[in-house]
């Protein structure tokens, strides 16, 4: 079940009080994450060096980590970013991109969960089934596993990680290990533009940053996902304009139309 | 000459089959390159440490390595990548971008084409001119070459390097040193979005992924991105929208478009 | 007071000597600023490795170097551009993105400023007052500063450094320390679109490269880059829909528009 007033009113924090959001992300998604950030009334801020990191994290309401362009001076910063955030009580939200596709990105994602707090952890089905189970394969950055399956690996992962966890598809799934909400809105196409589910993690550092009840923050940021998917498939023809029309929708979204859309339980 | 049947049938696989392609890629277009592989139906995937490329690219169907934006640990793990491809015969399709603009540049193209088994070298006139002859300039990333100059180079660079040489441009040639295909589409427009090459390069490893005559699965790429750059155009009011356009064409692309508009012999 | 004929006639000639700009630019905006500079009929160039920027930046016609997302080697070769730069007398654009949100950035741009000769910098508001007193905090990478106190620091600025001052915002102000001039064009929609500040340096690059009076240069840039997201935002329904009529205005635009739209004093 979502609160639509609570939803309501993190939206109204993120777009009142504009969270500083330091993300920690791939090269492919950088400049989407930054723009859905800006239009959801959020500040992003992208800083990847050692020499900066603990600053930077410092200041910020939230921290985003995303694995997708792995490297090790990556690796190192986003280690010194977190260890800052969990100083500092500023929530941390892990995106494992591909995240089973090798061991490497798996052994790091790994590495994160078992020695630091994570808030909040946001992949596809795969990707959560193989961080519960890293001999789970899969193939590239698509999602191949079962949602049945993967909850039952996202409840897992809550256990190990202290984390909530949220594992995006056509369903989205929020899980605290008990409770799961569901948000059921969207558009299969959101599936053929790079980078929605980084996107996703992004919003849900905004979210985060202003509600610290994180069970509650990642639904009401899916729902706010799923919602301008949906509203934008309606003026799209294809990929590219699905993306420019979600950045509008996210920008303009109003409270009517959120609870004229809104689809979950 | 193309034949249509073939094409179609190249377009249909990889829609249904969704290969992994792996791409090694520059900063600025990895973003459009995965965008236009998930339009046309392929998965891409990007990954750069030495960590992980074996892994990657040897659950991948086909490997894009382009080198727009160069640097020493990005070469290592393209030649790492580009091993495991040769070992188990996955196809590599090399983006020379801005060869002879700089000699680091042209030199470690020259290092992976008489080291290693390249299926497709794709770039403009003046970068397959400076692989030909490296004491060839070029100004930048843009070509300055004429098109009879070059496709000479094309087919010189097809007996030295044993691949199929592409170069694009207003028209794009195909060769293997004794044959050529034209491919007339496109639009001029298309040159003031950057990145279209590189996803034309990108596109060209989602063909040599369902398709190992690679002479063909090359020329179908062009056509392919021609005719969905010239479909685009119509609906386009400059660069900026042009990119969108694209994305959506080539996501929506009908068989009945394709053979109404092909223009290539 | 901008001098219209002197405006076209730069942009006229950026039109039809596509001038090679070279960029050392941040992840997030490298496709923006591609794209922007295709538009205006510039030849974007970007390169950043150590083996290649002397090359590269010694046939460029002018040198951006952005700090958006900094890292030690990318500093490495930004100096070594920039001294490149300083001894073929090409002119040097800097960006500070987010000087003042960390020491690093704040130090490494007093580093650049202090030991070599900068033409423009142009930053936001908390930008500039950064780099004039490094006590001054920003938050991220927007601005927090009143325009007035700015100003101060800009023109204290150009005295420290002896390059022109831009700083952005509803109002432009571009200082060479005695004169001031202001470019009211613009839309604060701007702002919520990722590296339009970014997109203002490399345009900046371009009309420095053509016009070596770069208080004038700087001038027509600020007026172009305002004119033409004025105009888009016309067309644009959020921060999407305007990054897409910005590059398709920025690439139409013609003379009556611009002495229609214009607001300068």
């Amino acid at each position: 079940m979502i609160n639509s007033t609570n939803l309501l009113n993190d939206l109204n924090t993120i777009r009142s009080k504009s969270p500083l959001i330091h993300n920690i992300t791939n090269y492919v998604v950088m400049n989407n994450s930054a723009n859905a950030l800006l239009s959801i009334g959020a500040s992003p801020v992208m800083a990847h060096s050692v020499h900066e990191v603990k600053e930077m994290t410092s200041i910020a309401s939230s921290l985003v980590i995303n694995i997708g362009t792995l490297s090790e001076p990556w690796v190192d910063a986003m280690i010194l970013a977190i260890e800052t955030a969990n100083k500092n009580q500023i929530p941390v939200i892990l995106d494992p991109v591909g995240a089973g596709a090798t061991s490497y990105r798996t052994q790091v994602c790994l590495r994160i969960i078992q020695n630091y707090k994570i808030s909040v952890i946001r992949g596809n089905a795969s990707e959560i089934m193989a961080l519960n189970n890293e001999n789970n394969k899969t193939k590239g950055v698509d999602s191949i596993a079962t949602s049945e399956a993967a909850l039952e690996a996202a409840k897992s992962l809550t256990y190990q990680s202290g984390a909530i966890v949220v594992i995006s598809g056509a369903t989205d799934y929020i899980t605290n290990g008990t409770k799961v909400t569901e948000v059921k809105n969207g558009t299969s196409m959101m599936a053929k533009v790079t980078g929605m589910g980084c996107t996703a993690s992004a919003i849900t550092g905004a979210f985060a940053a202003v509600n610290p009840n994180f069970f509650e923050s990642c639904t009401h940021a899916m729902a706010i996902m799923g919602i301008s998917g949906e509203l934008a498939s309606k003026k799209a023809n294809g990929p590219g304009t699905l993306q420019l029309h979600f950045l509008d929708t996210l920008y303009n979204l109003t409270e009517t139309e959120i609870l004229e859309t809104l689809i979950a339980s």
